[in-house]
């Protein structure tokens, strides 16, 4: 009866949304007049997308467009099973059309309408990156309608942090080490805290840790869309076009390469196993593409971007190995799928990273791409130093905006209304699809994980 | 005794196609003498590949030339399992080159030779989509003898219904809406039609019925798969290189998005289920990607592409509800994947809008796009009513064409010879490949399905 | 104790490749200047990437770079199962950077810098190429530390010989029909030959025939992966690059659909099944491919590749049945994901069919495409005869530097020190990685095989 009613209250709110978003579209948004890519010249878009140069590139990208949030998908279904498949689609899918309303309000507005192109799409794409990273640390414990509020609150405070740091202080954040990974793991930890349910969670975190095997062909999967198609992503998104876009590309390759070596170096150390499982080369994956986010464009060097590799690689496991149940057990945070250490830190890092790049760039080193990766400083109305100090500032502010708007969504997600009377019972029914009814035993979501699979 | 005389007809039979095609490939096609994509000036290519402006994009999306045939090759794989993925992918190695020359029989014929190139390939990967649309409607219940005749038979049809639409007509049908959608579905379910055995026919479907489980892993590489390709392939294809391409992309992907949601909708009100699964998202993402077929490139607002995909998301989940069972028990039509729900209907609805929007169409709301996507109106050689006329007209037609077709079809595979006495127990067999022959049980198929994955 | 310490030598080795060959790019890689792909004008390149006419498409599939090594991957994956994963990638990810610094050393120096950009990713990518195929004649039978030794010595040979043959005799051989398959088919099959233990091979040989079903999921992604993604590889690195760019990718495309269909005609002929095992497709797949690496630019008519296509495809399903029994009992080669059938043999033939092409080739066949295929022959400085007997030598002299590379790489894997003791054991434990150790019952691997899908 309960579940019932709950269930017919997820389709209930998804038709309300998905209509109030219709409508939105209908009243705001329209193609942009060129229907070219980025926006036109007369409105206020962030600066990036002003430079004519910058277009070409992203409209060619289009054919070639590849769902970032597709990878981490079946990233979370190598770390949670594929019970979880159809949950993150749906808030994929709703994500995505409410970060084009949102961030078309604040990039890409004039007279009273939203005009859309490509880029549009791309950035919709990232803002749902940042959800998905979030969704992991949770996953397991929100039912549908919660992971659903999430999402909608989180997009809308990634779009506000992207708009301060990339529009108004000329952060320069290509790959999205801040805006996209250290925003998703924080934002996402803290819903978590606040909604710690201590007994509860323990069961759960062993039922998923006996998962191990049936999950290692999706990490098999997972990993190879990483490599194959996301330093493509990442030269999508690059400020300049035609030579530092290669050099992120390049960047990204090597760091990713060194970062998988380092989980052969550590595992075999921390764990009794010769070889890591390939759910940990996945995680070393993810750590070395997050870290050269920001890096990835300004690295010169490609040895720098092996070092940067080597030592993030080694972040993951240590994390997962210490940091974890220090963050479980102290700081009551449960990160069901392990952000902390595979965007969390390795984000942070990145962001740090490109500080320091920043404040060791000169014209001698960069030659004429200072111009495209800092577009204020060659222009003369910011010195090497002010900028640096702008990435700098970028970390806290994201930590800031990331942290409370995850507490008060959290807090949301905490109201009786939303939460179901026996809140584990309704999760499991919820990912159950049991095609004969009576065949289910009582053991619900653990013994679908297994048999979905066999 | 007569399981090897069957077994040996299809390898004679391969053989056989095969040494004609070469035949006919070395008498026949020649590469296109620039070796560029598209026709040469001279040939009587159809309107649409005439253009010049039209063939730089395409010749550079050969780079990321992804087979929308294999995207429909994990979705039968997601519904009927992996028994029949080598059955498949040899009517996707015969239909691409019978295309090759079918379509180049009339498209890219001069002075007895024909001329390919890279649009040659696209063109007969669209032919083999509708193919394999068609295999959709009758997996399970034929031979492998009598689906290649199929093959070959329908890509005839096909090519035939595509240059009358294309070539003569002048119909705008980019993303395929009736040509590969509306055409495969029903000349598919006629094929299925005079195929009808009530008694067999009822048992696989139970047999079919009870692989829900295994089929959820393809059912969520099919997802990813037509999510991260389509829309690209739908940007290879459309007529309007530049500014319309680029609004068929993000058309397609507001539809998709909007049909999964729908489904999210509709199947806890239908099912006993609080979310959908897999495979029922995946076919909300064939639904919402066949709409947009024709009026991809055609609609200029957003919010028309979220509403056409939240209404044809709809029909999915309800065709499967009710119309199938009516199809089976009235009209004695066996729909294996249901393909009538997936691409039949919504290539209609496609079909419909497009007429629609064609009428909408002003100068105003499409400015120099008009001459684009409807040329023949901007050079002033007919009324947007006319075109509008002709684009309705081209409805019935295909529907004319693919049930006589696929009625034909279905006659001529019901030819004694090439049914196998027990037909049942031979499709059994040919799909079963134990290695050690004696641990097989007589159940065959099913158990194959079920340890596959084990 | 043996097993712990074992351990840890892989871990030690790899952090001390991973510092030394920081180390080294510390001191001698840099970024292109120009931040281009392709090498500097002032450069001692290759001939090859010396035409500017060359750099840019190559620019352009950057976008688009899918790493060919990650479908060899997921290729003996199908033929070997998941527990090779984790090792695969590993010595993937060495290979790459160590590839980046001989290639670099032999085709990017200057002034005691190896400038890199992303054709030297493309490169390597190549060469990491060649050692998985050698990866998949033996593996199985080496442990990680010897497999990472492999991986560094053959990278070396490779590197070498491609020198050799591209940059210093001007072979034609775009598609690396001699440099990457026949080169890593018998350079592993010397190794294989070394490392020959009569009784322990043939254990393993049965359990590995045993897992037909598990790897039929791998096989299909893999068929699907080399199908989408090989001809846009091939296509990344012709050396013309409009019109015959195009051919190759076409000629590709002929060939493995011809390829596919004579899998069909030939398997139920050799065995008692009516349609072939997935892993069948997918080695037809292969040698289909790998035919096409030298003469995929050189062949002006479609039908000529059907019909490699077509002969090559029969080879693959023979040499399984009559010619690896022979290889195994006389030969004394154990072969363990038969390279020699899908990479050696076709790959020779390749070569062979490169050469005869060569021959045949005039000014009148390739038109102004004959100074881009073949330079040396357009500017004057050759005969089409030279070129032709340059291209037949390429062929033995690949073939001498493969078998004495990898004679000498096995003898250096039988160092006492890099054995373990009993060597079968530790293999079974270093892809073991049961997270509970107690559930392991002694027939090991094997039962890992099944239970990593289960």
């Amino acid at each position: 009866m309960a579940e019932h009613a709950s269930r017919l209250r997820l389709s209930a709110l998804c038709f309300l949304l998905q209509v109030l978003i219709i409508l939105l579209f209908a009243v705001l948004v329209r193609y942009s007049p060129e229907g070219s890519p980025g926006c036109p010249p007369q409105l206020n878009c962030s600066r990036r997308s002003q430079d004519p140069a910058v277009q070409q590139p992203r409209f060619q990208d289009v054919h070639v467009q590849v769902l970032l949030s597709f990878g981490l998908l079946v990233v979370l279904l190598s770390r949670y099973g594929l019970g979880s498949a159809a949950i993150i689609i749906l808030i994929t899918a709703f994500a995505i059309q409410w970060a084009v309303l949102m961030q078309g309000m604040l990039f890409f507005f004039l007279n009273g309408k939203i005009y859309v192109g490509a880029q549009s799409m791309v950035s919709a794409d990232f803002c749902t990156a940042a959800v998905l990273i979030s969704a992991g640390a949770v996953l397991g414990r929100v039912n549908p309608v919660q992971m659903l509020l999430l999402a909608l609150l989180e997009v809308t405070v990634c779009t506000l942090n992207e708009y301060i740091l990339l529009g108004l202080m000329g952060v320069s954040d290509s790959g999205r080490s801040l805006t996209v990974h250290t925003f998703g793991a924080y934002f996402g930890l803290m819903v978590s805290r606040a909604l710690y349910q201590p007994h509860q969670d323990r069961r759960k975190r062993e039922e998923q840790q006996d998962k191990g095997h049936q999950t290692d062909v999706f990490a098999v999967v997972g990993t190879i869309y990483l490599w194959i198609f996301w330093p493509s992503f990442t030269s999508t998104t690059t400020t300049v076009p035609h030579s530092a876009e290669n050099w992120a590309v390049l960047n990204t390759y090597f760091s990713l390469v060194a970062s998988t070596v380092s989980t052969f170096i550590l595992c075999p150390v921390l764990y009794e196993e010769s070889t890591p499982r390939m759910v940990q080369i996945q995680d070393a994956t993810l750590a070395g593409m997050a870290v050269m986010g920001m890096a990835g464009e300004m690295l010169v060097t490609p040895f720098g971007a092996l070092i940067a590799g080597f030592l993030v690689g080694l972040i993951s496991p240590l994390g997962f190995r210490f940091f974890t149940p220090v963050l479980h057990s102290r700081l009551k945070i449960q990160d069901t799928c392990g952000v902390h250490n595979t965007h969390g830190l390795p984000g942070v890092l990145g962001a740090l990273l490109g500080t320091l790049l920043t404040l060791l760039a000169t014209a001698d080193t960069h030659g004429h791409r200072l111009e495209l990766v800092f577009p204020l400083v060659a222009q003369g109305s910011r010195t090497i130093t002010d900028q640096a100090l702008v990435q700098l500032g970028a970390l806290p502010l994201t930590l800031l905006l990331a942290t409370l708007g995850g507490f008060l969504t959290g807090r949301i997600l905490k109201i009786k209304g939303l939460r179901c009377s026996p809140e584990a019972q309704y999760k499991e029914n919820s990912v159950s699809r049991e095609v004969a009814e009576e065949e289910r035993d009582p053991s619900g979501k653990e013994e679908l994980g297994t048999s979905t699979l066999v």
